[in-house]
This record gives structure tokens, C-alpha cells and sequence, in this order.
């Protein structure tokens, strides 16, 4: 059943309801046919289930369990790049099943250092829910706005395994393989790479080094495709 | 060493040469010291050696062999998007590593069924060279421009292992281990997905079917995860 993320809750959990013009014109773009229903998602918890009857006017049915999807738990804490290319790293991780974005703050970050311009926080949180709604993925992925200095990261995600993506170690399939992790942190460095105190800091904070493909990744393009990679490393765990 | 994709090639193969514009642009972006070495790529064939003395003189040594990378043969066959996000899917697949792709012409295809515009031929070829020398890949992927009906794409493509992308079947990862092939064809379907008579088309000419996520992913981002993913997989079985 499709559905769509909530910015104002209904009053009521019955009974008629104006969906508003952003969800209007979803319903109205995907066609729907009086009597379809659909559910409606608040932030977090659960859902409304609707039947549509026109695009101002849905008829709510009660509250409904909120759908989930089989995805692992990961976290990406990432060098942040500059510009647009933020919005792209947001929109790709979304895409890929990232559960929690946290922006990293290295010796060689560029962007990052303080924290990310709370203006672009609308921007972004809108980009997380589109992409939610367009790959039908029901629970939003959190953002983090206020960078975490790396050598803080480990103790904030301390019951993930842990692994800092740097080229030309073995790969991240080898070390999913060996370790079958429920909960993976994955680490992100600046354009730069991480200095030799930084790597020496993630060897001591017991991270795992793993690389992903024989190129040089920029960095909205390694932490969607590390993410892409765990979650479809755990699709096949689970003989889906 | 680094390299840069000649637009030009040098009239000769030894002595001193000025790069031209945008190889300055990039040589100064990354700081080029005297005496430092660079490889500098025709669009195929061997390459040439030089040595930088400034951004408008480089000093060439000669022919050299073209590097290459450690990549699957993989070709992609995809339903176009619209506007802009067809630069989008050309970034990501040649971030993650394709070798071709080639627009599919299906029943429920929205964009490309004609040949798509030439005005865009140039712009592409310069997103494609500009991630190819971001991810320090030498061999550039070839881009066709006439779509192709579904029914003769598996003729064109007779020598690689052919996957249609289908959410809901089995994980690409366990045919890939399943198969281990040398070459590798994917199949990725307009936003409405194949029709039932693309999909009986499909099973009488031998495609695979296989998924990538519990989710419904976009054009643009189902194809370059798909490469990502037999991209890694060819580097898992190699040992690197």
C-alpha cells in the first residue's frame, strides 16, 4: 500500500480530512481511484490508514501498525562535502537504506567544522522524506546536524562494528562475510584521506579498515555505495 | 601517478607541450610541484608520459603503457530518465564502475525512444571524463545514444551474463556467486517496470532475474548500485 509522510497530524483518527496540496499532488500524480486506500505517517509511530475520494478529501479509518522493511541498522559518519553535493550525499544514502547520518569532522575536513547550516536542515529533511515516499521506505532515516569530532564517534556508536572505509584494504563484502554484523557504523574520511594520527586513532578504537571498489570514491558517491552494500549484504543473509 | 584525458593530442611525443586550459585548471587545483610526473590519456590507446615544469609547460617523455584497473566487464542497458537526471545516472555509473551503457527502449518508457540528443553527446562525455579523473579510472565507458528495442538487446550484447533487475527475486549477490561471470549484461526497467509480455520476453531469452533492495529504487540510482554491487563482488573474488 502506498503511503505518505505527514508534516501536520489530523485532529482526529476518523472521519473526513484535507491531505493539503504537497500530498494532493502525489495522490493526483499517481492516479489514484476513489476508494483506494493508503496510509498516512507521522514522523515516527504509527500510521493512519485513509480511503481516498478526492484529492482535498480522504476519509480516515483509524490508526494502523506502521509498515517496516527489512533493513540493517546503519550508521554513515562522513566528511561533508561542499555545496550541492551535500544534498546529493543525503539523497544517495536515503536511497541506499542508511538508517543515521552523522556528519564528520576530520583534520583535513573542508566543510563541516561547525555546525551545518540549520537552513539547509528543511531542505534536507525534505529530500529524506521524498526519497522515502518515492523508494516506498516507511521509517525516516535520522540526520545529525552538529559534527562529531572523530575521535568522539566511537563512543557515540559504541555497539555497531565498526569499520573506516580506506582505499586499497581488503573489501567490505570480506569483512561483512567474516563478521555478520547487526549494526555496522561506517566511517567516512575528507578528500584527503584521514592523517596518519587519525588512522593510528581508528586502529586503537579497534575499527575494522575495509575498501570498496580499485577507484577513488568522492565522498557522496563511498558512503551510498558502502551503505548499498550492507543492506544488500544482509538481503542475501536472510535468503530473501 | 595522476592523469589527465587529452581532448587534443600533442603534435609530437617528446619535448615541451602547453596542456591547454582546463588540464592547467586542474594541474593548479592540485598543486603540480616541478619535475612531477603525469600520464596524460588519448581517448584510447597508449598514453604519455610528461613532466610538469608550470601549467602552461609540460615537458613529454614519450609513449607509455595506458594503466588499467582491476574492473568486470559490465554493461548497462537502462530505461532513460528525464532531464537532468540522465547526468545523474552517468555519474553514478561510471563512478561505480560500467563499461557501457546503452538506453533500453521499453513499453513503459517514458524518455528515449528515439535517440536521444546529440546536444547532450558533448555534455556527457565531459561528465564522463571529469569522474573518470576524480576516481583515477583510465579507461572511459562508452555511452551509445540510439535506445534500443528490449527484444534485440540480448543480439547485441551475446557474450555476458544477462540480469534483469526485478524487485522482489532473488539477490543479485547470490547469482553473481551462483555464476561468477566474466561479463555481465543488466537490465534495469522504466519507472512503471516491465510489462507481462517484457517479462515472458525476458524468460524466453534466458535473462536472470534478480533484485538489489527491499525498496523501489529510481532509475538513476538502481543501475549504479547494481554495477557497485558486481563491481565489489569481482573484487571479493579476485582477494584484493
Amino acid at each position: 500500500m502506498r503511503f505518505f509522510f505527514l508534516t501536520t497530524p489530523p485532529e482526529n483518527v476518523t472521519g473526513p480530512w484535507n491531505p493539503g496540496l504537497e500530498i494532493a499532488r502525489h495522490l493526483k500524480a499517481l492516479r489514484f481511484q476513489s476508494g483506494e486506500e493508503l496510509l498516512l505517517l507521522p514522523e515516527q509511530g504509527d500510521a493512519y490508514l485513509a480511503v481516498f475520494h478526492s484529492t482535498d478529501y480522504l476519509e480516515l479509518q483509524g490508526r494502523s501498525k506502521r509498515p517496516t522493511l527489512p533493513l540493517l541498522e546503519v550508521t554513515l559518519a562522513t566528511a561533508w562535502p561542499k555545496g550541492s553535493r551535500g544534498d546529493e550525499l543525503i539523497r544517495r544514502c536515503t536511497e541506499n537504506g542508511v538508517t543515521r547520518i552523522l556528519p564528520l569532522a576530520c583534520a583535513r575536513s573542508v566543510v563541516g567544522r561547525g555546525e551545518l547550516s540549520p537552513a539547509r536542515e528543511h531542505r534536507w529533511k525534505k529530500i529524506i522524506q521524498e526519497v522515502c515516499q518515492q523508494t516506498r521506505r516507511p521509517v525516516l532515516p535520522k540526520l545529525e546536524l552538529q559534527p562529531i569530532p572523530l575521535k568522539e564517534l566511537r563512543e557515540a556508536v559504541p555497539d555497531a562494528h565498526a569499520i573506516a572505509l580506506v582505499p586499497g584494504t581488503w573489501p567490505l563484502g570480506m569483512e561483512l562475510d567474516l563478521h555478520r554484523p547487526q549494526r555496522v557504523l561506517l566511517v567516512v574520511g575528507p578528500e584527503g584521506g584521514f592523517t596518519d594520527e587519525e588512522e593510528a586513532l581508528l586502529r586503537d578504537q579497534k575499527y575494522s579498515f575495509a575498501g570498496l571498489s580499485p577507484t577513488i570514491l568522492r565522498i557522496e558517491a563511498a558512503g551510498p555505495l558502502a551503505i548499498g552494500l550492507c543492506q544488500h549484504h544482509f538481503l542475501v543473509r536472510q535468503g530473501h
